[in-house]
């Protein structure tokens, strides 16, 4: 390796020589301070990766790869809305083809970025007699492919509870075309799957793409019911833990998270029960907070706005913040206030 | 249809059976299982389906193109401000040609994604005489491209009171190249001019586009005045029948929403008011969350961050959150928190 | 130009008169109109664009392009954390080389789109003897590659500070591949390294680049210590004179903003200190907002959720709401409520 680095740092100091001349007008990088310089950075950045542990997973190691990852939830979501295709070509005679085919490349795909994510966790040393994560990947690729008419009937049934309940949905086409919920649910509900059978990385790279697109962040841990609804979503976080029932309905901003753990307590909670329990019928206005994992908000009840809750509420209860003081004086004329 | 499918069946036996051998570093799926699982479960998504309505409009029917929209938007901006385009070979003697050669090309692609989305809710059965959809598509088209100067001087005002608005801001040019503001405004105004035209899908589309790039939701049947600005923007959200003055700023969280509604209300008052007034050279800082319909902020006034109003408020008034008691008290040392 | 002009209208005209036969199923745009509308709305976009400055910089310029940035950003990113790249072939042994060929496209691109933005703002009317855009944009390229070995340091204790502050963290990978905060974070040293070095324009690209992604807004200028974490983040701004300590903890949809200005303080105060301190070891929990540059938040302290803050607090206090009185009162049963 030290004769490969020579042979190279001598091929650079050769291409680079020509360009020593006047730097005016050039357009080429500055040859002499690479020469200088960059064998130098380079060999300072390898000396973190060592102590970081940067490396210890590059040896013939693939990562789950975030763009096939993206790829694999949009087929996901055109095998359960086929009319989101928006594809002239296809009719009720050949969508069965239709899905036979994206159903065949989405089990390949789902396959190989599985085995990916059980490899790069494996610390086994030596080569398996039988390839052991392939083997589960496979197992688990087919049990997505078994989940999807299920996971077809759970979000069309969020997909009519988003239309029933709000008043600015004018079809149920626009939901599904234009309501970040219907990305994040289903990106959840195939999420959720993967979690629940220990698949390593992938959840989590599903959960944060939904985010990224839709700013609401579902850990792919918690257990979400029948006929869900988020409306707009931008800051909603719904934590490892939760626990929500069916027809429940949140807005913006709306919190369900843990309670302050010391640091003694977090390395003894990973994976326990953290985040609260929201039972049936349940509706949380926006920017409500919920924290803890023995908070139930019992059926029925609804959470006004901005609430800050820590502990249980009953069953049909309304709970509102009691409307603030609000202060009003009369503003100086021509006094306009700006901040950033 | 079902010989088709009994021969596909066949083709797929007959590619898998050289799979069968024994899995180990195979990197083909796995043929067994598709032959004997698949074509269930395509059944049961067919199923499905049909129960759901999802191929009502599957028969030769185009939805306008997410990626279409997405591009339409950016020719749109590019057309507005386009130094944006950064293209050293525009110049002032031939911006005048790219003007004509977008805008004809921005015709065309609007013209077909209006004809599909109105195609796609048509539910005429059988053919127009004339193309009435395509006609009328045509109409909208010209009439967006008539908009453009009015919606460059709008915008260019916009973009001028966040320059004005904003401290941290250094030139105009790095509001129209890195506010989220600059985006979100643009696609509201546009998307408001095919709202007002009863353009189906294609508004909400675009408002969606426009919220995942940025965090901001405003809905295209808002009414907005001119010099509108909204500052970092994440997690605002302007409901359909808001309707906004003269100079109004707003910042990050703000919602302008509906109040609650009965299911018996919902579909009473869908496309009816019910989101407030904010009258000129309003403020309302980080937070604040306006509702209902009957609701008027008055004229230069002040609603300072997570104020909570349902109800008006007259003009040049201040409104703040009466300081909340807050609870302080010394921490023991050495104990950090965590939560999630 | 005028001649060019005419010359053009007239091939337009020829090229469209074929189109002028009945419109009915024609996919061609509508030649009629656009013959006597387009040339018109082209002037008036010319007007609009003279009256408000846009051709001023069209000239033989180009502004940063918005995908390069975005490039130059996932490129250093791959150098931090190699393993992201989850490319096998990238070994212990040649991950030197991969450093050295990035870096190198790297400082080309980054040296390409920090002359543009120099020579973008310059206002010389005639050409420099030396190019002094280029030679520094060179130095500046330089520095920031001898950057990245420091900013590796802080990025991963970063990333460690994150796995030990969330339960829901499983390994330190998971961070590094599905933290919003890893980009966020990684986006804002960079940026806070060319923002120091009054790099116009490119900075606050790259800071809405991630803000975009993760719905985090640090503006560049701002200075933070070692191991920040950032949970969820989505609504998170952090203002451009804001200083934090090492250690600091902070969740989604907390605000270290600035107070209201008036128009003439505005003018006054760019480039001032108008946002808070942050010391050591403090932790800020979701929603709270922290106003002001004489506002200081002591060593060790801890501020609750949703807390409004305009004024000093000593170090090691915690600080929460007074618990906001709710309501709870019983709700009729098979009343179900929505909003919008």
């Amino acid at each position: 390796m030290k004769d490969d680095r020579k042979k190279e740092k001598a091929n650079v100091e050769q291409s680079t020589k020509r360009e020593l001349s006047p730097r005016k007008n050039t357009k080429k990088p500055n040859g002499h301070w690479f020469q200088q310089n960059l064998p130098r950075i380079a060999d300072r950045l390898m000396t973190a990766y060592v102590s970081h542990g940067d490396l210890q997973h590059l040896e013939g190691k693939d990562l789950p790869s975030k763009q096939r990852i993206s790829g694999i939830l949009n087929d996901i979501l055109t095998i359960l809305f086929p009319n989101l295709l928006g594809d002239a070509s296809l009719t009720e005679t050949n969508v069965w083809y239709y899905l036979g085919s994206t159903m065949h490349s989405l089990y390949t795909r789902l396959e190989e970025e599985i085995t990916k994510s059980l490899k790069y966790i494996c610390t086994k040393e030596q080569e398996c007699p039988v390839d052991i994560c392939q083997e589960r990947a496979q197992r688990v690729a087919e049990e997505i492919l078994e989940c999807l008419p299920e996971i077809k009937r759970l979000v069309s049934a969020d997909v009519q509870a988003a239309y029933e309940g709000d008043p600015a949905a004018k079809s149920v086409d626009e939901v599904i075309l234009s309501y970040p919920c219907t990305y994040a649910i289903v990106t959840y509900r195939v999420a959720h799957e993967l979690y629940s059978r220990q698949v390593p990385l992938i959840p989590r790279m599903m959960s944060e793409h939904a985010h990224s697109q839709t700013g609401i962040d579902i850990h792919p841990g918690a257990r979400i019911g029948e006929n869900f609804f988020i409306d707009h979503g931008t800051g909603v976080v719904i934590g490892e833990t939760s626990d929500i029932g069916n027809n429940v309905r949140i807005y913006q901003g709306v919190t369900l998270g843990g309670k302050s753990l010391s640091p003694e307590e977090i390395s003894r909670l990973r994976g326990r029960k953290r985040h609260p329990i929201i039972q049936d019928n349940v509706i949380i206005y926006s920017g409500a907070t919920i924290l803890g994992g023995d908070t139930i908000i019992g059926k029925g009840s609804v959470i006004g706005g901005n609430v800050w809750i820590t502990s249980s509420i009953p069953s049909n209860t309304t709970v509102t913040i009691a409307t603030p003081k609000l202060s009003a004086q009369k503003s100086t004329k021509n006094k306009k206030e700006r901040h950033d």
